[in-house]
């Protein structure tokens, strides 16, 4: 069994992002030698998400706002976290919606994805430096 | 390492239905000769999902109730998305909450599921052909 | 490769509880022998939930009011599911929004975490017998 790990760093200007990271991805596998396998792709941030969906500014848009509908920043004081001194109870939420983690097929050493899938970064309180970590298992 | 990799096929009369898949899963799994190992089902379409719950139709019902009422079809005007000429601006949202993937474990053989675990498509944007991937590695 | 195969077992006092179950998965990932590899972790009933965030008492309650806003356990006569005779269809809304299952990584011997990050049980009609899935495959 091969193996191969990473941790990528991100550290957005803004406080909600989505990166569109399947190239940075793509390479990994590359370099893991593995041709039959599994790919983790995985926020270790518990205020952030990766998720796979369509690299379209639309939807990215509708995106936040419907996140921003269902579990809004503001008035901070909803939430009982906020009262840790925090100010990102929302970005927790807004993560649970969009998820942690993707894992994905790697099939004759590609990731095997149909013709919109594409990996994102999901940054929900951003502004300081934050990991994603790439776990590639297989043959 | 052993591994599978197969692809199914769905096209459904109407926009949105679920499909109990976890038959043909199970088939795969089989064929597979993984006897330990983990198996991962996710749509390939990102208006499309993989989820696992109870095949109960009843639920079904308040599964469509629900999404319907936090990410609703219409108007289409509603979101940015739809302004490319698309109108399922709502089904990447439905399919977000109900996810885009499973990874299930194979113990002895088989599919290792609780009671009323079964695994289901959600199509939320038919009528056209769309694929799910299975991949299993393990020995 | 190697993999171990264990099952936790939950009776929770109330029908909703989070219960931090880290501790319990680190000790089966030292059991396994496992240095690089992946960890599942699967609710087996279909009304409770595996997620990752962050043991913090205000934030868990701020999941409990918010999960109870958008699935509301009361009328129970609003979900069709429960004209089965159960009273638990928003136990499976509830479990939809949390998710079912997390995939860690494995990396020299240890869950490969980042600095919050802690896995839960996440209980949503308790006060009966549940399971936990926990597989580990790897090497």
């Amino acid at each position: 069994m091969k193996s191969l790990t990473e941790y990528l760093v991100f550290n957005t200007a803004n406080r909600r992002e989505f990166i569109n990271i399947t190239s940075q991805i793509e390479e990994l596998v590359g370099e893991s030698g593995v041709k039959e396998g599994l790919c983790l792709v995985n926020a270790m941030h518990i205020t952030a998400s990766v998720f796979i969906n369509d690299d379209e500014k639309g939807l990215h848009h509708d995106f936040e706002t419907w996140l921003e509908k269902f579990a809004p920043h503001e008035p901070v004081s909803n939430y009982r976290h906020n009262l840790t001194g925090e100010d990102n109870a929302d970005a927790h939420l807004k993560r649970t919606i969009m998820g942690r983690e993707v894992v994905v097929a790697i099939t004759a050493g590609k990731l095997d994805f149909g013709p919109w899938e594409q990996i994102f970064y999901g940054e929900f309180d951003g502004r300081r430096r934050k990991r994603v970590l790439v776990k590639i298992i297989g043959e």
